[in-house]
This record gives structure tokens, sequence and C-alpha cells, in this order.
């Protein structure tokens, strides 16, 4: 069988060894080599110090085919890469003209002056490949050492993730003839890991030993991903795992809000754009967050139209029509303020359907009756309004962030059905 | 001078290695260590393989006096750590009683039927110190080997967490004779790493050297840390680096937005309760972005009231009482429609300020005139409406996110003086 191509991962920087940064691209760095069937054998986090960093390169070097190292290429003292870099590999410095004509354009188009440090950032060492950093002032260096690939990368991480995409995994995928890997990702909502277990028990035994499953929980839910070598032909591969997916999905149906990296939010723009409707929202305890999960959807101003966050009872009664009696009577936390909301969103903003929360998200404003964590969502649409209960405390900005993915998927199960289906 | 005492961080877990978790747990411990004067030198994350933990073990050992291990502590197959670490130390395992009663008292506590595999976890290597873990059934274990303490606790974060504060940190501490760290941090907002660098070089040149300055960028701005050692007593330690800091500042004044460790929306807030103000948005492109941030600050309906996300034209009308003239005649996108909506939002849910963002935050929606990454932003309040345009496009999400940053800094900067300053 062919050698199984290897990679470390190196993050330089003290912010990470010292927590003030959590290390975030080592996680993205490693999911994307994992995808395309490199093997990651270790991560590795060090201070900005030369010494640490020639040490750590050379373990690698020693180890592994693929080195990704990020950090350490801003302008400013305390970053060391680029110098550490240039002398482990024996080269000097020179001027790089496409890349200094990149960090050019990039101050021109902020219409910033640029600083010598900036300059400074265009030299790279002479042996090194540039690799393009479309989104940054560093660029990116490719050195290779016996028969090791070694990429060095800015922390920055979208700048980071970018240059993997444009640049590094194309080139490894070109470099190694890496196994065929296929995933395929089945996402649930609404129920926690041990009762999907449970379900999917029978079926995930008799799974064949090059099939592997994975269970990713998250906040509200949790992503399956089936994982499959092919050691033949893909498509044969393809073919098995498409239907092992198809048995997996009748079993937890109901639970399944996409198929493949898709995210809620998404998914939910996809079911109101095909049945061509438009949704409003009306947030108390959730503050605008429903309405920037639907709006960070490109595209979403087709079906989402707008939202009030009413957070005091003024713009609650004002805007959104609750009534005075209904907050006397049950309070901004209830089923009937909640319903009210979601009916006079819809109603103000003209929209198909309308969505509510209100709740106390904490961690002050619990009562006896309605302790932190007590939160009423509702959905509205044109023949129904939907409320429902949650009781949820961890942290505020868990409570809120729960209490909007089970809002959304409130809009998935209330959804009319499409004409079509 | 005292030798310094240094840490090494091994975390031990395939799901660490392919971003399936993202190792928290390393921060955390990086951030305790560094409290109590320790300096980390390295972050190593390993798979779940003998070879790999021995390896790991051994050059930590070389190295470092200090080595926290977590993770591969569980009941299962594919969790090595123990019996590696015992056959690494050259002892056998035998069972610890004190750990059999805790992980009994577990299983009473929620009633559960206690499997064998529960009860081999309090079979300890015979040479460590059992570290009692009050949360769980895995116990911890010291080792002593060549002066270096090697403390293994379980991956669990809450369970890790607990045995740090009850058994290691103090253990440590008595252990070793540490100095005192003391951490000063400045949060600066609208100026980039380069331009402050270049602002405070001589200010950073003159820094004794027992104080660092670290440069921590994010995305609208950079936290500068400063951290100093106290070779003496605290005080001459903490009254020299507020001195420095007070230099520090008078140099970047109108950048900073808050000293220590606060969220530039919490900064808001401040501003806002100390000045008894309220405050709405009226958001378009940011989409309940900035007001989400605003709410995720306890306490925020002491000044926030509400938002209106006007995503469509209709809802920038009705809503807000944008003029169908200036939307003819300057598009949704402009200086005239972000000022009305800015004041428009401030008359409907009657607010002290009001501030408003209207743009293209792409992919899509892109003309010659107005390029996806043209933003405006509006602030206004009883006496002064002002606009902003912002030209800033990498992904959407990153163009909402910095437009949001920018949104809240420009009420950070136009805020009416409070009487009493």
């Amino acid at each position: 069988m062919k050698k199984e191509i290897t990679a470390e991962i190196i993050t330089i920087g003290d912010e990470l060894l010292y927590g003030q940064v959590i290390d975030t691209n080592s996680a993205f760095m490693g999911q994307e080599l994992g995808n395309i069937g490199i093997r990651i054998k270790q991560i590795t986090s060090i201070s900005d110090d030369k010494q640490a960093i020639c040490q750590a390169l050379t373990d690698a070097i020693s180890r592994a085919d693929v080195i990704l190292i990020t950090g350490g290429l801003g302008p400013t003292k305390d970053d060391l890469t680029k110098h550490t870099l240039a002398e482990y590999f024996k080269t000097e410095l020179q001027l790089h003209q496409p890349s200094l004509d990149d960090v050019e354009a990039i101050f021109r188009r902020y219409n910033r002056p640029m600083l010598e440090i900036n300059r400074q950032q265009a030299f790279l060492p002479a042996s090194c490949t540039p690799v393009r950093n479309p989104l940054g002032t560093a660029p990116g260096m490719l050195f290779r050492e016996q028969g090791t690939i070694i990429v060095s990368m800015p922390g920055v991480p979208f700048e980071m993730k970018r240059m993997m995409q444009d640049t590094v995994l194309p080139l490894l995928e070109q470099e190694f003839h890496l196994p065929k890997i296929i995933h395929k990702v089945v996402q649930t909502i609404g129920i926690g890991e041990s009762f999907l277990a449970e379900i999917i028990a029978d079926w995930e035994d008799n799974l064949p030993s090059h099939l592997k499953l994975a269970y990713l929980p998250h906040l509200a839910g949790v992503r399956l991903r089936l994982t499959g070598r092919a050691t033949g032909s893909t498509d044969a591969l393809e073919a098995e795992m498409q239907q092992q997916i198809n048995q997996l999905s009748q079993l937890i149906a109901p639970h399944i809000f996409a198929h493949g990296e898709v995210t809620l939010e998404e998914a939910i723009g996809q079911l109101l754009k095909a049945r061509n409707l438009t949704i409003a929202t009306a947030e108390s305890c959730t503050g605008g967050l429903i309405a920037h999960k639907l709006t960070s959807v490109p595209g979403s101003s087709a079906y989402f139209k707008g939202s009030v966050v009413a957070y005091s009872n003024d713009v609650k009664q004002a805007q959104l029509g609750v009534t005075p009696e209904t907050l006397a009577q049950h309070g901004a936390v209830s089923e009937e303020t909640v319903k009210q909301m979601a009916e006079g969103v819809r109603q103000l903003l003209q929209t198909d359907i309308g969505i509510a929360t209100s709740g106390i998200a904490g961690p002050d404003g619990g009562t006896p009756e309605k302790p932190v964590g007590t939160i009423w969502i509702a959905y509205a649409d044109a023949h129904q309004t939907i409320a429902r209960k949650i009781s949820y405390n961890k942290t505020r900005l868990l409570n809120i962030e729960y209490t909007t993915l089970q809002a959304l998927n409130l809009v998935r199960q209330s959804l009319p059905v499409a004409v079509e289906e």
C-alpha cells in the first residue's frame, strides 16, 4: 500500500501559549488537511523565539512530509518568523516585486500612507517560493528541505484560510498522490448525542470497516460525518456511502436540517426561497442575533425584509402592537406576548412569516416563577401562530445563541408545505 | 537572578489534530500558569498513540520543569494515556481505593450501574501521586522524573479546570519560588498595528528589559499588553508599569477605548450608563449584529431600547422615514440615506442616540460606482448627525463585523461630553 502522507502544524506566538488567543488556525488547517487525506501527526505551539522556532522546525522536518506554520509574520519587532526562516534555510532576504505590488495595492485601496515597515514585508528569503496573500500585507513562504514541504503563513485567520484555499491545498493535492477521501455530512438539530447514538446504534454497528462515523456535537444538535477512503474507484465508494446515508437519513429524518456543510440559517434560506416566502423577526432576548444569522447568508435580501429588536416594553407595544393588558397580565416573558410579537412584526413589515423571542438571558432578571433561562419563542404565518417554551441556562451568550438556533429550527418545523411538494 | 520555572502542555486526542474539537484546555492552562509566573515554552497536541506520547514526554522532560497533560484517560479502548505512562515510568497499575470510592460515589449520585471499565479507572500507576477528580470518573496522576513534575488530567474541560484549581496550581506555587507577574492591557480601535507601532516606537524602545510589550491585533484595532515580572515587591512593579501605561496612553489617547480586559460593546455601555443616555440602531448591511453586540452585555437594557433592521427599502421608508426622493436620488447606500436612518430610529424608538448602517456587504450587489465593501455609517443625537464612509471588502461576514466595530467606535467618538466631565 502507498506511503501515507503526514503533516505537522506549527503555530507561533506567545498569545497562544498564554491563552490570550485560542488557536483556531490549527483546527482549520487540521480539518482541511484531513479532508484531502493527509494524516496529522502533531500540532506544536511555540513562542516568537528564534531557537524555539528552529528546534520545532528540525523536529517536524524529521517526522513529516508537510509542515504548515502560522504566525510571527507581522510588521512589528516581536515578529521573528521570516528572519528566522531565512537564517534556518541559509538564504538572504530580497525584495519580491509582486509582493510589494500587492502590499502597495492594499494601502492604495484604503488610501492610507504606506510605511517603511510595510515595505519591508515584501522582502522575502531568496530561496523560498512566495505564497500570495490577497487579503493582507504579509506574503507566505514555501520552502523545500529533505523532501519536506514547509509553508509559512500569517496568523490572521482569514488571510491564512484564503491562502490555504487558493494556493496551499491545491499545491499539496498536486504534489502528492493522496488517497481519495469522501466525507458525507448529515446535520441534525434538536436531539442530543446519546439519543441519536441510541437510534442509529444498529446501523452504526453494521457499517463496513472502511467507513467511519464521527459524532460532532454542537450547541443544539450533532453533525454526523461519515468518512470513507477509496481503495479502488471513488464512484463505487460514493455509491456505497450514499446508500448508507440514505438508510441513516430514514432513521433520523425529523432531526435532519441539511445534508453536507450547510448552516441552519442557510438551510432556512433555501426553504424560504424554494417556497417564495418572506420573513421578519421580532427579537427581545436574542437582541438581533436571529436577524444577524439570517443576513449572514449571501442573497438573504430575497427573503429577509427586516426585524424589530424590541428590548424595552415601549417598543414591544408601540412597534409590535403587544397590548398593555398582555404585558400587565402575563409579563414580557410569556406565551401571549411572544405570540403578539410574532404576529405584530409580520403585520408591520408585511412578510409571510414572523418569528419572535422573549426571555431572561441572565445573569440577572430572574424570578422564582421565571428563573434565568426561561425563554419563549413564536412562529406566525397566515394560517397559524405557534409558541414554544425553552428552559436553558448556561451563560448569557450561550442562552442567546441556543435560543436563536431553536427559533430557526421552529421555522424549519412550522413552514407551510410548498405547493410543489 | 533566580532560575525561571518553565512548563509545557501536552494535549492528547485525534479530535484535536483534525480540528473536530478546538483545544481550549491548553489556553486555560496557559493562562493559569502564566498568571502564577511560570513561563510556557511549548504546547504539543498529539494523537492517542503510545509512541507519540512517549516521544512528546521525553522531549518535554528535557526542556521543562512542569508538564501538564490532558486527554486519553477515558474508559474506552482508544484511551491509552494511563497505560502508556505506567510503562514509561516503569511501574504497575494498582487499585487506588480512594479513587474507587469517588468513582462509585459518582455512579450512586446518578444511580447508574457501574461497569467494570469504570472500576478499572481506579487502577493507577503505583509510582504516581493520584490527583483527585471531584467531577469525573478519571483520576489525575502526578509523576516526578529528573526534577520535572508531570501531571496527567482528563480532557473534559470542567473536570480539568477543577483539578487545576483544587490541586495542581496550589501545588506548583508551593513547590516553586515563583516570580510575581503583572499584565496591563490597553485596548485600541481604528488604527492598524504598524501605525500604532510607529507612534509608540520611541516609548517601546525605552522600555526596561523586564517589561515586555505584545501587539495582539484584532479586526479593527490592536490589544496592547505590557507584561512585567516582579523581582522585588509587586507594588514597585505595579507603580512602574502604571507610569509606563500612562505615558503610552498619552501617545495614543484618541485610539484607546478601554484599559484592561473590556470589549468595545462593554466600553460603549459604560459610557452610555455614565452619561445616562439611551441608544437604538437602524441596521441595513449589519443586519442586527450591532444590536446583538450591545445586548450581549449584561444589564444593557438600561441603555439599549431596540433596533430596526431595515433590510428592504420599504422598511427604510415605512419605519425609519427615509424619503422616496432620497432613495431615488442617492440610493440606499448613501450618506443621505444612512443619516435619515439614524435620525429616524432615534425618533421612532425615542432614544438619545441613533446609529445606522447601509452598505454592500457582498459577495454580490456591487456596481462600478459602489463596489462591494462600500458602506456608510451614521450617528445621530439631539445636536448632530455624523456620517462616515467605509471601504472594506474581505468576506461578507468580515465586512459585517468590521462595520459593526466601526459603528460602535463612531458612537464612542461622537458621544456628547458628559456633564460631570
